[in-house]
């Protein structure tokens, strides 16, 4: 029994035609029309296999092939049709669409699984319009409340409560929409790897032991602005030439830190006035740390936060340090790293153990159910850009091992 | 024989009224209805004061009082009555009114000059709209052409030779409303110093030898947009990071310089996607570098320069370096800074010789004819920003000073 990998790719390709960037990448933000139009486009597929397809509370497409035990605890396989901006056509969508080709696969197959398989389209994982990234799987796995909801705004203001009705579906219901421990006998996401881990080393199928967790920082820095032409170079306060100190600073301290795991990054930095012939009086800059064990996440934002003071001191710069979220480190659960690995190496597939450095709706998932992640590579490590490419005979091999792993959790739901 | 200090403030308070952002400094725009009412009041002023007022070509309000014999060089007293945008209420304005001032008290005091004096307030010196800084006072030294105005063009794509046809003078006439060489005595111009040599000093009046030149930059880099979470360190081509090293690099090299009048600013910087979990794939940022020698910008842009390719070189970053403009070092001519010197010795002003680090229209005009600066002090150094303040005691004596001058060069034009 093997996936369709022409099917997979039809549906992929019908999906990437809902963006509002057509040549310019997949741009399907949650709760607009073209990203409705692409969950309607698989629920309708869905029901054609005779499965239910509903949307959740907030809008997550929920998916479900009824098993023999109906009230069995669920397999679910899920991941995420929104996208970034100018995005890519194999970020989220190749999860869903190959969960539901599972699903066909053994609908097909004459295969009457012993319990239900939910397949799972999860709204605004990107967090794109919300800034809220796993939104609809944190809402389901209960992480996130009805008060949430509200507080969480778009640009325009809007409340992510208020889009999920005007998208048709009851947010206060959110509470008896959840998903519990005990409805849930494992939780599988294939995703693209986003990185260039496996692309450089020509294996078609990462199994991931843990997702990373994130410290992430805002840094306010006020200078003095003042003539280019007239302050000596002595008589400066120069937000900018510190911000550059310190952006060095978040950039060796992870390069040296003593794990290949730790990442830093400097991505965001606003300058005021931001004009070629006047000092920076202020910057702004974002700093994201990750590694997939906490203490490691600590001791480089320690030491980074060290630092930064240090500079600011040094140049008599005003400095404020904005703590402006954090996740922990979101361990796969070991069995099902383990039964992925045996799988994949009985089915002759070559895959390797490794760590997610993205975020996935499998990382709050993983906070009440065992989860398990398995990776294709992204050509070049390409993500979040029009470019990003997955070779459709990776995804083969990633799709087949997804089947096989509900097939087995299927026969075997593992330790309960 | 002294200025009427009292005049000069309550002058300067009442252009300060026409602003576009009242309560949050002087925006007064070139052209524009708050630019053309502050003009129309001195040129009433001059009107009734006796002497000639009149837009030229471009739109530089030319305020004449009349010698003894009227086609004889003319002394030039000018400066700007333009903003930047939330710009002070100093900068600029106290040039053109002491120098009206000037003509005002020459007048009370019965004196006609034997050589006409010119009171001009140039247009577009700060080049917030066009990004041409002193235009006006470039066009009338002769070095723009009309080909030039109809080139420069401001954000909205209007030229700023419509710009003046709009404003209801006729920039055909450029050429026949050009200064020469010989026409011209002397240029003075008193200015604030918009840098903090004088107050930190406590002296009030500067004597300025030469007005820096400047090399000027924008830098491109392209390195590789990624996810922050997924690259690791290794693997990255971080675009901010190596900006971050070359705007140390800028601000080492200037701080290194054998003199002290080498200064180097990074002042403008974007970042592409500027997203907190992406690392930076394109940057541009600018570099202004300046002295009074040109050899010494020279210097200091050619070590720049080779810094910023070895950066890029070793980061794997893509780089230009594209020219953005030049401007050459201006001295002042020599007998009009030993002749401030003498006067303001024999006035018992404590007066000391300095370099402009700022642009002023006294450069463009030191093209055409022997120039002469005055600067009075800056608070703090503050300038381009609401809080910009001079003591009307130190004024008094800058303006004093520009009177001396004035009545001094009436009687004895120099070296002809």
């Amino acid at each position: 029994m093997q996936v369709n990998i022409e099917r997979i790719r039809q549906t992929m390709e019908a999906i990437a035609r809902f963006t509002a960037t057509p040549g310019a990448g997949a741009t399907r933000l949650s709760y607009t029309p073209h990203y409705r139009k692409a969950c309607d486009q698989l629920a309708a597929k869905a029901r054609a296999l005779g499965m239910s397809a509903r949307y959740d509370a907030v809008g997550n497409l929920r998916m479900r092939l009824a098993g023999a035990d109906a009230d069995a605890p669920a397999l679910i396989i899920g991941s995420h049709l929104d996208t970034v901006i100018n995005g890519g056509n194999f970020d989220g969508v190749l999860g869903v669409v190959s969960g539901l080709e599972v699903a066909e696969t053994l609908i097909e197959n004459g295969v009457r699984p012993a319990f239900p398989i939910e397949i799972i389209s999860f709204v605004e994982e990107e967090g794109t319009s919300f800034r809220c990234p796993l939104a609809g799987s944190k809402a389901l796995a209960g992480l996130l409340s009805v008060a949430d909801l509200k507080a969480i705004r778009n640009e325009a203001g809007q409340s992510l409560y208020d889009a999920a009705r005007q998208f048709g579906t009851d947010p206060d219901h959110l509470i008896e929409d959840r998903l519990h421990s005990d409805e849930i006998k494992a939780v599988l996401e294939l995703h693209i790897e986003q990185g260039e881990v496996l692309d450089s080393t020509g294996l078609a199928v990462g199994i991931v032991e843990c997702i990373a967790g994130s410290h992430n920082y805002r840094v306010h820095l006020g200078g003095r602005a003042n003539h280019a032409g007239t302050t000596p170079m002595d008589l400066r306060r120069d937000a900018l030439a510190a911000a550059a100190e310190m952006t060095l600073a978040v950039e060796h301290i992870a390069s040296q830190a003593d794990r290949p795991a730790t990442v830093a990054t400097v991505g965001r930095i606003l300058c005021e006035p931001n004009a070629a012939n006047v000092i920076p009086g202020k910057v702004e800059f974002s700093i994201d740390v990750r590694d997939v064990a906490e203490e490691a996440i600590a001791s480089a934002a320690d030491a980074i936060r060290a630092e930064i003071d240090a500079v600011a001191r040094r140049r008599k710069v005003d400095c404020t340090i904005e703590p402006t979220g954090s996740s922990p480190p979101r361990p796969m659960a070991r069995w099902i790293v383990e039964r992925l690995e045996e799988l994949a190496q009985r089915a002759g597939l070559a895959a390797r153990r490794m760590n997610s450095g993205a975020l996935h709706d499998a990382a709050a998932m993983s906070s009440i159910a065992d989860t398990g992640m398995i990776f294709v590579p992204s050509k070049s490590g390409l993500s979040h850009a029009s470019g990003e490419e997955t070779d459709f005979a990776d995804i083969e091999q990633g799709a087949n091992l997804l089947l096989l792993a509900a097939r087995d959790l299927i026969a075997d739901p593992g330790p309960q």
